[in-house]
């Protein structure tokens, strides 16, 4: 089953670019594709456009904020969220695409997909850019106080998913330290090295790294509790930000500037595409029985077919039977 | 006692660059320091140079290495670190500042300085810029296993330091955290929330703030574990080295933005300028009988001359004993 179930009406700019981006993928790529969310407003969106051949629309009424948390998938159980969800396990689709609330994401994917056996916690993970291409980072905010168990799970599925999806090659896994040394680190760390170093880990363990290595690019996968990831992740968006906003101020103070950062133009869009969330198309919700990718809140319609493309390969790649080996 | 104990054989550019710096503070902003180390190798390092009226040697035959950590400090009592520290716990110095390992310096520091009456934990700060000036995290390593009333004592001290030296009237201290709802966060920073919150907190809590908070500069304090803390600040350093490496990269592609960069050159120095540590000079070690500024590894002279400059505002300030005040 690969056809994928979007949350139409999950993210900062939904339903119009959700749907958007749905057709795109649709008509770019030959993906099928399952809606969800009100009926009508879908169906008006949708109408006559390329690609709409190869989408369906399941209505759903509700929908769950922004801002909305886990609780919500509870009280919500006909928002476009959890039937998509249920689309997901009652096996009409392959994949769930949401640009909705994380927390709402997750629960609903917990609590209707459910986890794989075995598996002690789900982890968000994120894709971050670095100087060579880019490393999954795991958890990035699901689990904020966490057992060692856990993160040498993430760095086990992480690991999976990078190399079933992103196609890395025996991935080097990375444990965020404060240092590289083994004895460096806080007791939750520390048990963590101890465990990825058995034999019976059977991920690359490259060692520690330290937060300067995030961005090198000499890790595929970086395994972190979620609420590191989480700042770091979040961070990055804003330092980014920051520096673009004082870059903008600098190029437009003076006539010279302005005609310079005009011819650095194509050089500068280059640098913005390699840290543009938008290329990545969201990221996988790992751990449970179903492919799951959250997009980011912000997603254009590019950001959602990117998301949607990334989903398809969750699904072709059998990421979730390979968990469920590993786990068992 | 305003003079300021260097030790001047720490630092990847040790003793060349930092008795450089000494001498650029005495000479230019008239502050007598006491050098530490190898006497011979330092007098001909100062002989006859402008300042050098200013500085009085000590001579001290050990080095601890740049990747020596607090073990060195015990097994090499006449290392110019330690030194230089001995000279503070004796008053003949107000202030110690040292670019070597920030673990050693830690280590002297507590094992001969001494902690405040009342610290549990001395804390490592880092100043990080921010869009608006500059931010102070507390803690940046020293402490990774945290109990909430350490940190809650961090965003004291940090508040004392940054009303006392940094001149920001009431500052605002934010508890870094992964959402801003009070109920948002791992155990340890929901229990450090709560103490903020008291009226007894005497800091002028503004809530929790996100990573992407961080370099959007409202708040004038952060308060982090030293696991956090070390990441993110780390993080910082690489992701600003990738992105300036990234744009090095593209100016030189091709003759139009090799020119571009050219006429963008004053605007670009002054963003690097605002996001280079050389300018912010070190930042303190809160929690010890003295004032301790730690600089960075890589320090040239300018950044030791400022690193002298705060630690000399830092004992005018008399920041030890209002920190001993706010404990006792």
């Amino acid at each position: 089953m690969t056809r994928i179930a979007v949350d139409a009406f999950g993210g900062d700019y939904a339903p119009e670019q959700i749907v958007a981006g749905a057709l795109q993928a649709a008509d770019q790529n030959g993906i099928d594709i399952i809606l969800t969310g009100d009926q009508s407003k879908l169906e008006s969106l949708v109408h006559g456009k390329p690609g709409s051949e190869r989408i369906e629309i399941v209505h759903a009424p509700d929908i769950i904020g922004m801002e909305e948390a886990a609780e919500a998938v509870r009280s919500k159980p006909e928002s476009s969220l959890v039937v998509a969800a249920r689309l997901v396990r009652e096996g009409q689709a392959g994949a769930l695409v949401s640009a909705g609330s994380t927390g709402a994401t997750m629960a609903a994917s917990v609590l209707t997909i459910r986890r794989i056996k075995g598996v002690e916690r789900p982890a968000i993970t994120s894709l971050m850019p670095t100087r060579t291409g880019v490393a999954l980072i795991v958890d990035v905010g699901a689990n904020v106080d966490c057992k060692p168990n856990q993160l040498f799970q993430f760095a086990q599925m992480g690991s999976i998913y990078a190399e079933n999806v992103l196609k890395v090659r025996n991935p080097k896994v990375g444990l965020l330290n404060v240092g590289h040394e083994p004895t460096k680190g806080n007791s939750l760390v520390k048990e963590v090295y101890s465990l990825l170093q058995t034999e019976e880990s059977s991920v690359n363990f490259v060692g520690n790294i330290e937060g300067r290595d995030i961005s090198q690019g000499n890790c595929d996968v970086i395994v972190c509790d979620g609420f590191v990831g989480n700042v770091v992740l979040k961070f990055a968006e804003g330092l980014a930000d920051a520096l673009f906003g004082m870059m903008k101020e600098e190029f437009t103070r003076s006539i010279p500037s302005t005609l310079g950062a005009l011819l650095l133009k194509p050089g500068l869009r280059r640098i913005k595409k390699k840290v543009d969330y938008t290329e990545y198309g969201g990221a996988p919700l790992l751990g449970v029985n179903g492919v799951v990718i959250i997009a980011h809140g912000g997603s254009n319609a590019k950001a959602i077919q990117n998301a949607i493309r990334v989903a398809k390969r969750g699904v072709e790649q059998n990421i979730v039977q390979g968990i469920a080996e590993r786990m068992a």
